[in-house]
């Protein structure tokens, strides 16, 4: 047997355990060394393989497209800088918790380390930042294809296991990579599987104790953090209805969309707790991980010697304020069905007067976002609160959008699937996210700034090239609106240019580059329209919303002061 | 003392140990944490630094220019994902050995792996791929300063020692990161020092050993391959001229420009090569790192017993062949001065058949270049030869550039800077790397591939923001060219989609979304004429090649049969 046709074998066992373990969606880069893993994936009809050329934009579709598909999604790249290239989204995955598969192909043994072409020291490159990796053997006879289907099996296994996240599979191959077209074996049927489903049962001895702490408390409060393809919403709801606790819910908590307007879910605290202090609780069950708000972290860290509980996957641990809360170690919706029967003292009107001055602190947010008829970047989310469809896809960028998807988008009953990269909360690849998103074949809209629209461009690339149902909005204030509510905003000599640094890019250009049809936003009646005539037309579109920065200072405050001012007059009453 | 207090002048001592140390030019990148790295950039005149939005762009940008100007670069970035993106350029930078400096601004370690916003494992992160990395404490009073100056120290001096590569500093701040305005000591002036200029003399009984064999030689071969900041050229010819000895002499060697004609350097043997076996030598000297071109490396594989001797800093080992070669550790330059007195009795016209088979074959290759008046590519380096003055830079992109330019370029008496990232040989960063040539000060043109131009899109930006004298040459062929040349071209039904996988990517659009002057290529005169108009004009530019794939594979075999049909008549006779 040749050594191409090793390599054949060794790259179809490969996919075919990756198949066997429940893959259906691959990401396919350039590049000749990963020859056989190319072939092996286009021949076959299980996993559906994506080109995208740029392997950082690659890493991060990958990534949208699993937390989407919720399946993990392996990228085939080619040896060299191709490999560091998936870095930032492998990063962002460990955090994020989204089951991604680096499947980079090597040069074999011989050729490292001795100055060979495209050949960099890629074994256990990601380090820490990977659940899993394994250099594999380069295929010389059939004997080696079944640790190929082997590694293709363990690194789904591996990217599931405990804490999801990130695995690298090395494939070195020699040359050469593939038989010539007469030698090759034709097209191939990968055996199908199911994905594991791992279980983490809540430890019994954490329960006991919360049950006890849960039966004494007078004022419990939910906390639902952002988490990868959301808290489970039912038995959080029903656990929150039984206790007669508020759940304050993060906007990436899946609690924000498909969520009837009665449950107890509170979406305005951002805006609020900047200026009203609220009554405290006297215990805290936090699910999914640091809140995207800071005011409320910053509230979480001043309860003091309050009871805070951490409802994690075993070994999880997203506690960044220096509070030292008690573990409940398991599966979060498990965990809330094991403490939904416990019945507690509640204070009369507890969990009332949360949910009426946060409804109140909403409907003022609502109405500045109706005042605000300029262009007000808060309002792209109470805009496309009501625009998207049920099952859609909405993806908010770092720095601002998340916040004003926080403060804006409030709440509706129509289930949405929201999404940011919160895990690492790096301004890169948040479009090519999207794009993943958009993969998983939900009509998706992302809202970006125009620094973060820069970074990832190549994104538009992958929008036209699958003709994705993808819609930009781009937030173009030309440059880091976020760093005007920094201290840095006070240096006047050093600002504009090292901190807000303005692009000075045109996202309808951009647009244009790529094909795209695009529109700036003139008005919101028009950005209605403009959302309305692409969920019509399907495909991919950008829209752009021109901004200032400065103003846009001045009338978040003006909602926010709203939103506490509304809040208080609940509390205080 | 106050935390801010204490960041400022830890910073600013990190840039005093960088400026005291000979830094001159640094890149920073947007964000938050890495403010008192900003500001203590932005606020002394002695580092001269440079704003960049993509750190995956930036960090090219730095290796570009530290190659350019022979200094280490720093490049200060934020926390998290950035650091990530700086992965590419460091495993390049590692292995074409350039000293570039990641200066990541960190989070406090009590904020790491606790769920943190923009906190990543980013100590050590680029695992064994830098030279050295440091981890500093938060600055928390005045104590901490000098700490980070002899960091700063270190860091260039690690980055310098043994062979050159890049280093980490990785720092952590505590906020508030900055002080207030009125608080914030005024501008300051680092002091100056030189770059330290590590000696390796060559080991004293390696020379003596090859002295020995060099006096046996009766036909012996010099090969000179790539180098970053090129070979010491006049030893090398000087020792070359006193043996007697040919130097095959890679476009990335130094030895292409500034080098009178008269000198044996050979420069066409990629193409002669193909058709032609030459008497063997029976001593190989070899200066640099494995050649670009894989004709010759096969040659030097297929020399058995003959003995090789590579001449390489101490530690250094580029033999990609499989060959078991003679190491003379130490600088390039003494090791050929050492030797440069060695009296071997040389095969009479020994040496003269080689250049004049070399001569003949590149006649033959400037005749085809001169025929092939359609869009050939190599077309483009045979007039950027003549038409790029004294002192300019030119910048080849991978897989196919670089091996036009070793094809196609020849030899030129004028000086110029030439360069290509051939450490790792990614299409990556291409146009970034060539900015940061740019940034240099010379007039530097970059050939690069429409796959690898589409893949670094980001580095137009880079090219408008900072005004660059940079000329952007796109071959654009729709796709990878190289792979017309390897055994997937036969596979007819995957090679257009996953091999060539066509970007669609038009470079006089591109140019124009960052508003740089454009042109496409409609002939060779015309070529010539935008070539000088860009330098006339200064500035930035982009010239765009359309040239079809198929095509130019019939034009480069016509070539390269030429040329073998030369070098064969004169090894005939």
């Amino acid at each position: 047997m040749s050594i191409a046709r090793a390599n054949t074998a060794a790259a179809r066992a490969l996919v075919a355990g990756l198949a066997r373990a429940g893959v259906r969606h691959a990401v396919v880069t350039p590049g000749s060394r990963s020859t056989p893993l190319v072939f092996a994936l286009a021949e076959q009809d299980v996993i559906c393989p994506r080109l995208v050329i740029d392997e950082r934009s690659a890493g991060f579709f990958a990534l949208g497209l699993a937390r989407a598909t919720g399946t993990p999604v392996p990228i085939a790249c080619t040896s060299g800088t191709a490999v560091a290239n998936l870095f930032p989204a492998v990063a962002e995955a460990n955090l994020s918790r989204v089951p991604i598969i680096a499947l980079t192909a090597d040069r074999p043994p011989r050729l490292r380390d001795v100055g060979a072409a495209q050949t960099i020291d890629q074994v256990h490159l990601f380090g820490r930042h990977v659940r899993w990796s394994v250099d594999l053997p380069a295929p010389a006879s059939p004997s080696d294809a079944p640790a190929y289907e082997v590694a293709g099996r363990r690194a789904v296994s591996m990217a599931l296991a405990g804490i999801p996240g990130p695995v690298q599979v090395n494939a070195p191959f020699e040359e050469p990579l593939v038989e010539a077209p007469a030698d090759h074996p034709a097209g191939w049927h990968p055996a199908t599987g199911t994905l594991p489903r791992p279980v983490h049962p809540p430890d019994a001895a954490a329960i006991a104790d919360v049950r006890l702490q849960l039966e004494r408390a007078r004022r419990p409060l939910i906390v639902a953090g952002p988490e990868t393809g959301g808290l489970p919403c039912t038995p959080l709801l029903r656990l929150a209805r039984a206790l007669d606790a508020p759940v304050l819910a993060d906007p990436l908590s899946g609690l924000r969309a498909g969520v009837d307007e009665g449950a107890p879910v509170l979406d305005a605290y951002d805006a609020w707790l900047r200026a009203v202090t609220p009554p405290a609780p006297d215990f805290v069950l936090r699910f999914g991980s640091a809140p995207t708000s800071k005011v409320l972290n910053q509230f979480l860290a001043s309860l003091g010697g309050v009871p805070q509980v951490l409802v994690d996957l075993p070994g999880g641990f997203r506690e960044p304020n220096g509070l030292v809360p008690a573990l409940l170690p398991g599966d979060p919706g498990e965990a809330a069905l094991a403490l939904e029967d416990v019945r507690a003292a509640i204070e009369p009107g507890w969990c009332a007067a949360w949910v009426e001055a946060d409804r109140a602190a909403r409907a003022a947010l609502d109405g500045a976002c109706r005042q605000e008829d300029g262009a007000f970047e808060g309002r792209v989310f109470f805009e496309l609160r009501d625009a998207l469809p049920a099952g859609a896809a909405l993806v908010a960028g770092n720095s601002m959008p998340v916040r004003d998807l926080d403060d804006f988008f409030g709440l509706r009953e129509a289930p949405l699937d929201i999404a940011a990269n919160r895990g690492a909360n790096g301004i890169d690849g948040v479009v090519s996210t999207a794009a993943g998103a958009a993969a998983g074949g939900r009509p998706t809209a992302v809202v970006v700034g125009d620094v973060s629209f820069l970074h990832d461009l190549n994104a538009l690339w992958l929008a036209r090239e699958h003709a994705l149902p993808l819609l930009v909005v781009v937030v173009n204030n030309d440059g880091g609106g976020i760093f005007h509510y920094l201290p840095q905003v006070a240096h006047e000599q050093q600002f504009e240019r090292w901190f807000a640094t303005p692009p000075r890019i045109d996202a309808c250009r951009a647009a244009a580059l790529f094909d795209l049809p695009a529109a700036g936003v003139e008005s919101w009646p028009g950005f209605r329209a403009q959302v309305a005539a692409w969920l019509e037309r399907g495909g991919p579109a950008v829209l752009e919303l021109k901004s200032g920065r400065a103003e846009n200072v001045a009338m978040h405050r003006r909602a926010w002061e709203a939103a506490g001012r509304a809040a208080a007059e609940v509390f205080g009453r």
